[in-house]
């Protein structure tokens, strides 16, 4: 099945611009809430992956181990903005259990926070891994390896003990078999997962209603819930989606994005879905700022999970000219439930 | 008719995106040699349309009256970097004709060549309206205005006789009548045309080939098309797709980027196309750093106008990570003639 039309880009009154995707809702018992264009398209996880990628962390008692706080669970799920804070709690990550930004093998880029890139250009500050969106990640998965006694220096190798666990975990929680997940190497170095955007939402069901797994599990999964929503500025930043979504949703969803186009997002368990939803969004050609927040948003009013005005607040995209002043919008189409 | 893939975003050997668009090859008669999606998809012309926004600023007799050089008749057809040339140019296209920076309206933005942008972000230097990468264009709109006498403090309202005149060089070439062309606001604040790729293509074949025109305007074309093929480097900038086409070409084509997608090409007369080629692209999401390049080339290779050797230069496109590794590629699909 193809791809179909969520977004219109308007200059004036005359449609300049189309972007396709694929949606699905799942509720807590895998049925299918709403769907569109194909929900089997197999695309990349990105960072929407990070709550499973930090799962390990916890599950091995490493998150206790050093004594991990939540504010730093949540940066380990986060793509943050490199703002002051994000920095700050990436480097005393490391340092909770003996390690520095040099074991850090993410690379390095200007934070997404535009005005903390602008003001380090300005400063000649040059940007460092910490600043790198996935710092919390990479530094989680330092600690996981720290923990286990693992080869610090290739923690990022797809055959290291840390990546396998995180492999497993991604595996559990989608329910698709090692073997049918692609793998390749994303923005940050680390591996990443190609499964199908309906493994995608599962894995948001599982995740925020964990009955299938042991203990352990269950109550690292509602550790990681938990500090995701207890603390939306550091799972993106200011302006970030991720962020304006949990900020306004006040404990009612879960939302992380992915690059190249992804959104996941989970509506807790309530009155209306007494087991939760699960959510997974790819616009076709990766766009991540002009139609993934309308539709995102968009869905979210449709569902009624959360109130119309706060998400009238992050939404309309509008599109302005160099001097400011509005030409055009996007908006979304085709969202039906 | 639909749109069709023309890229596909690959990560690892894992396909993560992609991206579907039209286009059209029209030879000198106006016959079709190529065509992929719906060329009579209505899209805006954006930056494409500058040759044809400064053609009344030449058969006015505006450029001859105040002495443009040959260099400053191509900023005028430019979407420039904002590089020093750049910006030098566009200063003194304004002193021409005794104004100054000031009376533009086209707004400011950084430029797009990174490390000027940086190099001014660094040493706290703002930038100005002649950055903007369509300050030549508004340059040349000025002295359009003041050699006839019209209220230079409106040059860019719709109703503007600049403006008009703009609108109809644009019907002209493109052979649609004014009063099919939907109008909206660029992002320089001018007014822009919504009119078919066909017709976009068409308007390149009549810009390189203006036999219907008479001659005064045929002059002003052969005028635009060389300035703008003898000085590559001004029409973009480092790095920019239409300078290194135009470049690795020498003379054999005739390249304009638009925003959101779009490229225009005019393959030049020759033994095996005697009146030469009009090609339009759209990529109909809007992009224009990752399906559009490898398309362009894809399509240029095809029709073997320039060297492989000399377009494998600009393509193919990497996708590296944070660290610098590749870990895919953007490769082009579906480009057939």
């Amino acid at each position: 099945m193809a791809s179909e039309v969520l977004a219109r880009v308007i200059r004036g009154e005359t449609v300049e611009s189309i972007h396709r995707g694929h949606m699905i809702v799942l509720d807590g018992e895998g049925k299918t809430v709403a769907s569109v264009g194909d929900p089997r398209t197999v695309t990349f996880f990105r960072s929407a992956a990070k709550p499973f990628q930090a799962l390990p962390f916890i599950t091995s008692g490493a998150a206790d181990a050093f004594g991990y706080s939540e504010e730093e669970i949540a940066l380990a799920c986060a793509s943050h903005s490199g703002e002051a804070r994000h920095v700050r709690i990436a480097q005393l990550m490391l340092e909770r259990c003996g390690l520095s930004e040099s074991h850090l093998r993410c690379g390095s880029h200007l934070p997404f926070n535009e005005k903390e890139a602008e003001r380090m250009l300005r400063s000649g500050e040059q940007p460092t891994q910490l600043h790198n969106n996935c710092s919390g990640k990479h530094a989680a998965m330092l600690a996981f390896a720290k923990h286990i006694d693992a080869e610090l220096g290739s923690y990022e190798s797809v055959d290291h003990p840390v990546q396998q666990a995180i492999l497993k975990s991604v595996a559990d929680f989608s329910e698709v078999p090692e073997s049918d997940i692609a793998l390749a190497i994303d923005g940050c170095a680390a591996p990443n997962f190609a499964i199908s955007l309906e493994a995608m939402a599962r894995s948001f069901i599982n995740l925020i209603a964990p009955s299938k797994f042991d203990e352990r599990t269950r109550t690292a999964c509602g550790r990681i819930v938990s500090a995701m929503m207890k603390f939306p500025e550091l799972i993106g930043g200011i302006q970030r989606l991720d962020t304006l979504l949990m900020q306004v949703a006040q404990g009612e969803i879960l939302s992380k994005v992915g690059a190249d186009g992804v959104w996941l997002c989970a509506v807790m368990p309530c009155e209306k879905w007494p087991a939760g939803l699960g959510i997974a969004l790819k616009i076709e050609d990766g766009d991540d700022h002009r139609a993934r927040p309308v539709v995102a948003v968009e869905l979210l009013r449709q569902l009624g999970t959360v109130s119309d005005q706060h998400l009238a607040e992050i939404s309309p995209m509008p599109i302005k000219n160099r001097r400011g002043d509005l030409v055009g919008c996007v908006e979304a189409v085709g969202v039906r439930l």
